[in-house]
């Protein structure tokens, strides 16, 4: 089916354009021949970012988070709270919660949830490096921002374990209606969790 | 909305892969960071191959094809027959002519097709550069393989016109069942097409 027309450069960068995520085959395909035609305004930039990504990138070794330095630039940033630590399973998911404005402490970047289906052990994600963060007498609180999926929960479970014998508070994420969701389509889980966590308005 | 989360050459990145047909926002996140994950695997070769597409990637002046050398591989190409032209909109039309296997002859690429309401005029597209091909004594059939859509159809219309003085033939695309679909699921006016144009099994 897939028969090369293209030319061997044309037909490496569509094999590698269709490893992204999002991206199959045939918009492999069509985001090439898009680059191709926009060279100048879209792939002499796209050529120069991913170079420059390639060769600064690092991820940060306090929290696993990618920069252009390590430290990062939320684990450098002196206006947010040594207090707070926020768990999250992947770089996604803290890009997320930056965008929703709502942390202001550090984060810490698993690398991942536990998995007995996938063979994700503990020792394949960052927690003792956690447990060595969660032990400075400065962090107060522990906040699991993990996902609300029977892995997610595991590994929120595992971890409070983990930090039972240190003086922090370990908090989840609160179930409830998604801003803007519409009660109708809701799931009975949340719905219930909704009502038992209601806040006075 | 899409607040800096994640460095200025990160979001750079991002920016561009959102501008690549079937990434959004969102998606082109995920693929950045996907990229930035699989640095040796996939952020390295896409530089080298988006490189090599910046640099080497030309316009074939004969066919409107991309290659890296002019004429392209398909013109050059001796097994190729120089008696028929298959006229395409574009490059993606040419590639999947070619993937089906179908075509022996050369190609021309137009850039589009007549467009009343998006303002594309015959002196936009690659008319004239179509008619001296045709006048060649060796062309004996200009195929004409545009869209089933008003745009295309005027566009094979207006061609089918200036060529009308030369001794070419002009042939369209067949309509009909396409390979796999269901009778129950096509519109009325392919299924009379195919009927029409039924051929002896």
């Amino acid at each position: 089916m897939s028969r090369a027309v293209a030319g061997p450069e044309i037909e490496r960068l569509i094999q590698l354009l269709a490893r992204l995520p999002g991206l199959g085959p045939r918009s492999a395909r069509r985001a090439a021949l898009h680059l191709v035609k926009k060279r100048e305004q879209l792939l002499g930039p796209l050529a120069e970012a991913i170079a420059v990504a390639r060769d600064s990138i690092v991820v940060c070794s306090t929290c696993g988070n990618i920069d252009t330095s390590d430290p990062c630039a939320l684990c450098r940033d002196p206006r947010r709270d040594d207090a707070q630590i926020v768990v999250v399973a992947d770089i996604g998911d803290l890009w997320a919660l930056e965008r929703s404005g709502a942390v202001m402490g550090r984060y810490h970047v698993l690398g991942g949830v536990l998995s007995a289906l996938d063979g994700v052990r503990p020792e394949h994600l960052a927690l003792e490096t956690l447990v060595a963060r969660a032990s400075d007498a400065a962090v107060t609180e522990i906040i699991l921002a993990l996902s609300a999926t029977v892995d997610g929960q595991t590994t929120a479970h595992v971890i409070a374990d983990m930090l039972a014998h240190l003086p922090v508070k370990v908090t989840r994420l609160a179930h409830g209606v998604p801003v803007g969701g519409e009660l109708d389509y809701l799931d009975d889980g949340t719905l219930a969790a909704a009502i038992r966590q209601r806040t006075g308005s």
